[in-house]
């Protein structure tokens, strides 16, 4: 299965990907019952970016990146590079050059489940990173891996053209074909949020709002003064 | 034991809880002689906050924020909560609709030894956060663990009532029965940085102003050209 | 060995240090064959910092800071303070007086391969640290360990005299002997970046650019529509 | 998704299976291009078993193993039940009673991204398990996941029905799909082996048998005296 | 507070502690509603060791074992040493010497938050350990701890005297005062235990012996064929 | 620096490696200043080897082991492979083909900062391992290391020809001009060992036999009863 490349993926549509880069993390990871989120030592190189798009994704070996430059052709703007590695590996597979290089070729940003490099250099460009840790040590060009087939990248399944939302939080993973079904929740979800929201700002509790009283004395749950 | 709320507390003297915040946990840490520091894991939200407030503790299950909800309820102004874990965990216990409720009810912050989402926007409300991650990941509402019991949390004893001190060196512990004492010394130990600071600056050496020199030759140092 | 302190030692040139911090530690690493790099670990305490100077070593005991004073003395303008411990330890090693007394003593930052505290005051400072966390907890002056001997810091080798060289990549050893030459390499690698640069950033790909198309259809890579 | 239990899944062919457990872990893996392969945190409770299975699925949350009561019902002789977590998690979710109860119903052993209970008593059974973790904590049975859906279990994604092959080197997953064609491939490489083990017994070189001087040469390694 | 030694310290009843023996780490730590479970770090030296004793507390600082000569004077036969450390550490402050000296004492086995070296001899001897890290690194005797005062182990308070139960699946702290209740639950529980077993092992699922299967239902569970 | 081969080192003499063997890690390390211990993570693949020998050393590539195979070729009998890498890495680069051909060429053991597979063969082979991991995963052979350099390796600095301890509490690196003083000291520190072994099984304190009380009570050691 090494060695192979995908040129063509179906990608999700382009409203529905604003609207979840909108919506952001926790509200759309919530809104599909909770999958599709990455391991949260996934950090961003900088704070204050909120991404979504389809996903290409490349998978390289520890201590390699050759298979970043072979996904840079097959990006189209808009996408998100998914990096995932055959095993736990924190090298700077991504440095100021290849951001440079995605960054031309229209990518809105990048998850790699490797090390970063250029930390200082990538963070004034303010394009959007999300790493496992970061480090100068450079990386190989020199082993297969492949582009567009499904990785598992920081524990999430991610298939090429899934959408992958990812902002100070950490990363989702939206499968394609759920990504309008998560939408509709996440919107709904969100509806609610502003009234919640100004009650719990009153001082109203999540006690009464959500109703929990019951179920907690059901459960047992006993008081002293 | 679990499933049990005590709904009032003994809190530590407004004052001293004024002192302690100003002195800083390393301070207050190093006036108590080295005791009640909570694990370095745990890390503020964002730079730069620094409170003191009587803890109120809640126990939760891994995956499962139920008991920081009931919390919620029996929360001072002016209270700090502490959140232990049962076991290690990172989901995102506490989020932006939490932190409006605690916020509202007079919280100054929360240290919680899980994670925390909803990053951007409780920094941006600059609601005070200490965790041992940051997770997008929600937790259910479904075991009870207790409110305002003794807790472990980061490898620290809390009791309810206890002082709480964070800032960006972490989270100390004060036992409320010490609080004056650990002010006492801190402010006297403070009184004496001033100077320290000051002939450190102007070029004097640790080893002549601590007076180390001897010490060191008895233990056997050996200068070599 | 432990309790010797070596007084002097041999430096690289000035000329040298000042051009390699201007590198910054991706180009240095790179421009020496990838070595010499600690572990990503070291984090800077706060993001903009870079520095090169000339390494001052120390090793100290778990939780013991006695070695640090012993240093300072020792320390001449511009160097680097680099600090090992003895076994895998958090404790705050290095506060804001410490900070205080190297940097009166001309020295341009610090290494240390254990805690920092006092986090606030000394990101106020603009003093420059990397450590392996940041931690309140302070340390005793009770044991001996040794000055300017070669230590393994973050699993990197450093000499008295080596040339550190630190930013928010993390920190490269540059081994007195070759700074020089590490020098050359890196200004002719840095002079070529700025052109590939432009190219990429036109759009050009990293699979021109660098002519990798014909390695990896030799490697076997495959193309599927 | 979450909440789904789906009771019939496509196994491989018995006699693949028994073929990928004489092979074991490691020859499996290179057989099928290093895909597939567990983290190396799972590790087995006692050492020497060596199982192989059609997997049937459980996702669990943190701190809770209901869904593996619920998988032990749809568990064939023969199956390797495999349980991932919504996020991680040590806690002891199987025990000797769990043990008891899915090996009388023919599963030849458990892969778990949880931690296992009952050590010595599972041990003295001669029950096959791999975990991340031993832990006394037991769990609860309160919130949903699901049985027999798609997991990834400590990095390796699993379809209900692949072939699990475990032993004292890990956990592999064999898609069912490709069970014939990975064991065609190990067996291939297995033939192998008897003959190359035999010439580096007698101090044959891999550098001559595998014929990598010319390559290393190529590639610029220099010899020293 | 550090510098501390109590000398007589209230100890359970041995007919409890030997009954808690008997019962266990996992049956011990449910029947106390599953609190006082040290981590799932602390891993014995050798297996197949089941211990029960009085806890005679030690704090030491990181990289030194001074307090646990200082134990070793006030332990009394059938006592289980619990050694604490101040910050996280795993340098072998217990080696075959203080094995063979609180053996001679009537220690039962030591319960360490730090190292512990003379693995193979200490694993001939049969002496009983669970540490966090087995490490030949040895240790000053330079900073004062205290001696039998309430410490965290682990992430477990454990107070002098409290009864410390230790096998192949970690370690729980039953409080003194609650050793009888403990015990009454744990053998109820335990009676339990092999008629369920019975039931299990004839092929009786969990979910009709527990009576799951209404909850499940209520709570949502689909079954697909 | 990479690239390079050594064909020939100067290792210690003989009979100090067997002496040194004898007295194992724990003694070896402290004879020599507590210096020299590679970080406990290094665990034998089995437990009760215990060897010494020369070092020849190689530093591979995350997930490569081209240089083990280059380094056999270079192993004299007698020899232990020590095995770095260039950055964190639990790939399974030593197996059994390999473990059969340097035990064919002499090899004591090998110690390597990366992974290990066929972990039953090796065992049954009773052929020494320590390694930082057993992992199914295999390596490479694209990218040039070196062999018989100074490497860094778990932490411990080894020149090729230097005496490396291993045994059931880690591994040790012994310079080779110091290896004949290190001898010296550890044979005098054993033969004080037996002695204090007789007096501490007699129930003699540490306290007393160290003559630790008086220096207990200078630090402001107060017993309460």
């Amino acid at each position: 299965m090494m060695g192979t490349v995908v040129r063509n993926i179906h990608r999700a549509e382009g409203g529905a990907i604003a609207a979840l880069e909108r919506l952001g993390v926790a509200t759309v990871h919530e809104a599909q019952g909770r999958t599709g989120l990455m391991a949260p030592y996934m950090r961003p190189l900088w704070r204050g970016a909120r991404i979504a798009g389809s996903a290409v994704t490349a998978l390289c070996a520890p201590g390699d990146n050759w298979m970043i430059h072979v996904a840079a052709e097959v990006l189209k703007p808009g996408d998100v590079l998914v990096v995932a590695c055959m095993s736990e590996n924190t090298d700077g597979a991504f440095g100021e050059l290849l951001a440079t290089s995605i960054k031309a070729r229209g990518a809105k940003g990048i998850v790699l489940d490797m090390g970063c490099r250029d930390a200082a250099e990538i963070s004034e460009m303010k394009f959007p990173v999300w790493s496992r840790a970061i480090s100068a040590r450079g990386t190989v060009k020199a082993t297969l891996g492949s582009v567009n087939i499904p990785v598992v990248c920081a524990g999430a399944l991610v298939h090429p053209g899934d959408v992958v939302v990812a902002d100070d939080d950490g990363v989702v993973v939206v499968p394609s074909r759920l990504a309008s079904k998560a939408l509709e929740t996440a919107t709904a979800r969100e509806a609610n949020e502003g009234e919640k929201r100004a009650r719990l700002a009153s001082g109203t509790l999540g006690l009464d709002m959500y109703g929990m009283r019951e179920s907690l004395q059901k459960a047992g749950l006993k008081y002293i003064d």
